[in-house]
């Protein structure tokens, strides 16, 4: 990862376990903009086959955590507090590309919307699209 | 698990894999209404040590679609269109708990509530509130 | 309207133009509650007869407002930051009777849920449910 | 308005009561997307002077069903089941522009995303974003 990736965007894609766990890879990041991917499994599927819904908000949640950290002042964190997210078809591939981008940054909230592709054949199409709504907090001192 | 969930239910919890990934288990099934457990482990978290989001999204989507397919007839399976999902304090402790219950069952659309509570040290905690919206469909013959 | 009813309550209800224009009128409210009334008009409607979703929106936003305001301190306001409805079925009916209750009630955030009942022919029915977010602010000192 | 205007969008912004009284018009629809206007007046503003969320949320709704109309077959129409909108910043201005355009358009089920802008001294915003669920229904025959 660069070094010019933002300390609390390394901080979402390399600590948080979850994110690790299922595998989503940080792609690239700007301010207020982020993008990942995750190779599908067999592992990330629901019963009849398609990437599982909860895997389509994982993603979404967390680069959109990537776009708003993106836009952090030194001592501030973000945590997510709301996911809205419409799946518009059902997801078959071999990979997600997850592209988020802020709506909104505020002092205490920010809203970051991040769209769901996934790639079959090579070919990309938008799955689901998410509206992630974040709370700017600030670290205690230690 | 019971030979009274019904088979749709039944699938959702087996043939599910990313729900058995994460280890989601089925606790109880009633008609419109399901509940299930979720031991959690490190790889649950985020970056800072709390429950990931789509950890919890993925439990409350879950248990949503084991609540809407207990109302299915035979041939009919559901498929999530949407979650939204309010992340009401951050969560921490040993496991969780989400209780779904159908809110509007339609014939094409059904309309189900998911509370995924917190358990710590005992103690049990609404974190999230979630609402799921799943369509109705036909399995193909075969 | 009761002298007991919350300051900020009452403000709500009695100098918000939009919600006097509609039509909307407070019934009762208690800590983290409140219940309003509309009687449906001509006007209220959508092109085929039915409730429009708009009034059925701002029903619940207005009444979670009055929710969420009467957990107020002295000087504090609020602002809705996002509302989630969902229409279960076509309304129509002689009035609408909204009952709104905070779900959690935040330093900065509250999030309240308001279901919207319809009243046809004397019998109550759920037509819609909705969660609202709501910024808890401090009025400017003039 | 013009003849180019498909007849369920004409029906939508001519005989839906609550968007003529609230004084919603349409300014410009093509496939998949329309455009509406309102002028500000009094009687639209919550307590603190602001534009009622219940007002963006109606013109988010109404437009967007203007939208999904757009796209129609003859004998079909649109009913909302489902609104989210996400209130950006306070809105205070002269009128609002909304635009919405369809996400994806189902057999059962169209998205619609819907841009609230105000206009504030010549200047335009985005102050809410909203997306619109609606069913695509067949008209019974008489």
């Amino acid at each position: 990862m660069s070094s010019e990736v933002p300390e609390e965007v390394r901080r979402i894609f390399e600590s948080a376990s979850f994110g690790a766990d299922l595998g989503i890879r940080l792609e690239s990041v700007g301010p207020g903009a982020c993008t990942s991917v995750l190779s599908l499994e067999t592992r990330h599927l629901q019963q009849d086959g398609y990437v599982h819904a909860g895997v389509q908000a994982t993603v979404a949640d967390h680069t959109a955590g990537g776009a708003a950290a993106s836009l952090l002042r030194r001592g501030q964190y973000v945590l997510s507090t709301g996911i809205e997210i419409h799946l518009l078809r059902a997801a078959k591939g071999e990979r997600l590309i997850c592209r988020a981008r802020v709506l909104k940054a505020g002092k205490q909230i920010t809203v970051v919307e991040s769209e769901v592709f996934c790639v079959a054949s090579g070919k990309e199409r938008l799955v689901s699209k998410a509206t992630i709504t974040l709370a700017v907090l600030l670290q205690r001192e230690e």
